[in-house]
């Protein structure tokens, strides 16, 4: 945590509260003078090392010192890892959200979750639509992502433009809505933009990303091939765009489409009832109805395409789900690509389906929703800002834009690779980095906020590697004689009924060196505490090369 | 475990002890009547969910029990997942070991950790060889693999021949030594073969593996790119051909080259002793040397390329290193590629070495080990086996070669795709599963050998998740009274400093129960124990949505 506030000035002040060494956790605070505007507040999933932990949303402590300028959150799109935060923040924290349609109804359904409902004021934006807030204006822009309805902002400050591209791709033929509205990106270009935030996801990949309307050919073409058994196709809960091609192919094919996994059924209420998703009469039925048709005349659309252990897809895999069974005559297909950290456990799932005798195909039926190179290139080509402040990835995917943005020949001081928390300062002469302000992870397990920190999460490091030794034992105070124990007890450590003579042998060398301790008239608890520690563990060590947590515990009796 | 135990009969019994629901662990026995021999003895690294166990070994309990008739361990390289159980299992079962001279003094260092080298026969052997092992006669023929001496096997048994294939790719312009030896492969299918045991590991990619020495090639480009700077070359300690080019390009470059990392160290001493790797005179430097040289006429090649926390290019990374520090004007180049599980570790270092101003190389500089599917059709074209046993993969790996050799005209009944454990009986009129053995993983934490099993690896995850709430108390065995406690100790749960009302409230909850329990005269340690553990974790449940383990010891005083 950096600890240096930092100071006004009359420049326009960028500071990413997160979002700047992930992919994850995305939030932006925008300051100029007295007013605050945050664009985005998203949530990062656990590191491998965070052990129990639900999820992660990021530390807002600048926010909070400063709440009175806050005047409102602008979100680009619906996605967790830009809205996910949220409920958490507008908890501490109630100003105005402003977003487009879906990306709104998607909001409402976590403020329900969170009864925060009736307490937040929300105002969904048109694009190409305006609002004011504080000394800022916000013009929300239409591009294309792999989510409906997400945009990019032009942010006008008094020290001048900055464009924020939020997560998008070049879409020139997207399945719902228009193209990305490249005419406003060039015009905006020619009034002249300060810096661009542009998304650096894909910033690695040469080329341009496929329309995502080539998967709905894929679609096709897998239907025609796969005509006479049941088709199961795992995707993105959020992709609206996907399921609609895949309810497209359905009814092409006479086939009626099942949505399977509460994630997926809420976003499709919401898409449905917003209009951005259209299901022809008839072809949706319950998953109780699927019994009436044969398996050739129907689909399963599912969540679980991470291999996520609870999710519908691994359930049905594993013969845990309630209605559904995947096996010999299914055809099941990803249309996704496993997220960084969890191919092993895409890869399980998919070898569970093929020894079920499953057929699965699980490459090439899907495109990614974030630019490649080509793309980037032609935003800034568009907006040829005067800064590039890189987003939106970890630090690799960061770097490899700035590559780009030089070989489009702009400066490489004009380029700035930034941490959460740093403040740059813009203006019209200059930019700099004037600054940081506290940034961090609150770590989020069940209903706690923000009570497991580093002491608890290394308490459970050292738990789930050797597991815990508990030695008790009662002193009666007035004479420091030992009454009762010392007794052990493990757990996570070894297999106790076959390791009695470990055990006894344990017990023996915490006796020693307690009964050593009393007689040289030691009985402070700390020193019998550490005196136990020290024995255990050494003779622990030696004979197993392990290192469970020790934990002396006392009793007065 | 299955134990179902398989008689005997006069065909050939092909019994794969581990290896086929994964990579690693690879162990197949053959019997023929009165004789067994034992084709590699693999390690695998534990899963997600094994927490705190170092590595996994079969379960040898068939070759256990049959140990008489067991002749011999044969190897084919000496990767771990080939040789890394050889120690432990030798341990039981002390048989001789045969191997090729590379893959054997890989062996004799794993032996001389264990203190087994005087204990162990061991019996290197040429390719063209072939060795009589009770009814068996085996023939080592020359193959390419990732590391040099690698093998496979015709195994000749009065039932026919199977070909073992052992881990392969056919490079017809290998770094060292010869091309594969596809002669030999062609005369034994004029012999006509029985069964064909193929390498899966890359039955899914279409075309040829790229030659080991096309890297040889890339090592030069991009010497000749970065003759400014240091070079910081990670790959697999186990890769002497990689080595041998990284030193040629070194030599060429006028560069001296330092090693890094115990297990490259050692894998290279032996493999120079050995003559499967020729270094330059004074190319070779100490690490303390590096200092009397320029940085752009030095090489390190280190291990640490799968983005393993304690290996030399992490510790140099992180500025752990005694001795050297990687930072700006360092080339880091991963000749490698990430093993499925380990893609987040190596991009988390990827991430590092940028952020301290590295340029980091980290595509197409390295080549697979292992047959794509134009190679694996050129082995079954050669030999043209009766019956095929695809090996070395996950069910997915199987499933795509079993493939692969339908579309070669094999019929589907003369394919098996085993699990480890079963029987698969074989003779020239026939082929089928005749019974299944005793298989499993047997967990090695530090000195222990299978003490962690299922129970202690529950404790192990459910302390990870929640951590563990101990409630100690004593009481009076006369008179069933409550003489002390009960006290509340919590790790891994929540920060205790800031949780004193829960605490309380806990304990509270639990003297509750406690005096309830016993004031209606239950003052069964069991009922007690029950009562505690329900109470607290209904209350802990409702203030915190989390499932700690809750652990109830009750002390006689």
């Amino acid at each position: 945590m950096k600890n240096i506030e930092n100071n006004n000035s009359s420049g326009l002040k960028v500071i990413p509260l997160g979002g700047l060494e992930q992919i994850g956790m995305n939030i932006t605070a925008f300051e100029y003078e007295d007013s605050i505007l945050v664009v985005d507040c998203g949530l990062s999933f656990p590191e491998d090392d965070m052990l129990g932990i639900d999820l992660v949303i990021p530390d807002i402590t600048y926010l909070r010192n400063n709440a009175d300028k806050v005047k409102g959150f602008v979100i680009t799109h619906g996605h967790e890892d830009h809205i996910g935060a949220l409920p958490y923040v507008l908890k501490e924290l109630n100003v105005p959200v402003y977003a487009t349609r879906l990306t709104m109804g998607l909001i409402d359904n976590k403020l329900k979750e969170h009864n925060l409902i009736n307490e937040v004021r929300r105002k969904v934006v048109k694009f190409g639509q305006t609002i004011t807030l504080g000394q800022f204006r916000v013009e929300f822009i239409k591009t294309n992502h792999s989510i409906v309805d997400a945009a990019a902002l032009a942010i006008y400050s008094p020290a001048g433009i900055v464009v924020h591209t939020g997560d998008f791709k070049v879409d020139y033929t997207p399945v719902f809505g228009d193209a990305i509205d490249l005419q406003r990106f060039a015009e905006l270009g020619k009034k002249g933009v300060l810096a661009l935030m542009c998304d650096s996801t894909n910033a690695e990949r040469p080329g341009f990303t496929a329309s995502e309307r080539s998967v709905g050919k894929t679609f096709d073409a897998l239907f025609e091939e796969h005509k006479n058994t049941r088709i199961i196709i795992a995707t993105f809960a959020s992709n609206v765009d996907r399921v609609q091609q895949i309810i497209n192919s359905a009814y092409k094919f006479g086939r009626k489409v099942v949505v399977e996994g509460r994630s997926m059924v809420n976003t499709i209420d919401v898409a449905t009832s917003l209009g951005c998703l259209s299901i022809p009469e008839n072809t949706l039925i319950d998953t109780e109805m699927l019994k009436n048709y044969p398996n050739e005349k129907t689909v399963i659309i599912t969540t679980g395409s991470q291999g996520e252990s609870m999710a519908a897809l691994s359930r049905m895999a594993g013969d845990n789900h309630r209605k559904i069974s995947i096996g010999q005559g299914d055809t099941v297909i990803f249309s996704s690509s496993p997220i960084p950290g969890n191919e092993k456990a895409v890869t399980n799932v998919i070898n569970g389906l093929l020894e079920k005798g499953a057929d699965v195909i699980f490459q090439d039926v899907h495109v990614s929703g974030h630019a490649c190179q080509e793309e980037i290139k032609l935003i800034y080509t568009l907006l040829h800002p005067k800064y590039s402040i890189p987003v939106h990835g970890e630090y690799k995917h960061l770097t490899a834009q700035a590559k780009i943005a030089k070989e489009l020949g702009m400066s490489k001081d004009n380029i700035f690779i930034l941490k959460s928390g740093d403040v740059l300062e813009l203006t019209q002469e200059k930019a700099e980095k004037t600054g940081t302000v506290p940034v961090g992870d609150i770590l989020v397990d069940g209903l706690g906020v923000g009570d497991v920190g580093n002491i608890v999460l290394r308490d459970r490091q050292h738990l789930a590697e050797d597991g815990i030794i508990i030695v008790v034992l009662g002193l009666e105070t007035a004479t420091d004689q030992l009454v009762c124990g010392p007794d052990i007890v493990s757990r996570g450590f070894v297999y106790v009924r076959e390791s009695d003579e470990l055990m006894e042998q344990a017990r023996y060398v915490v006796n020693e060196a307690v009964e050593g301790c009393l007689d040289r008239g030691i009985s402070d608890w700390g020193k019998l505490k550490g005196a136990i520690k020290d024995s255990l563990s050494d003779y622990v060590w030696k004979k197993t090369k392990r290192r469970p947590m020790i934990l002396p515990i006392i009793m007065e009796v």
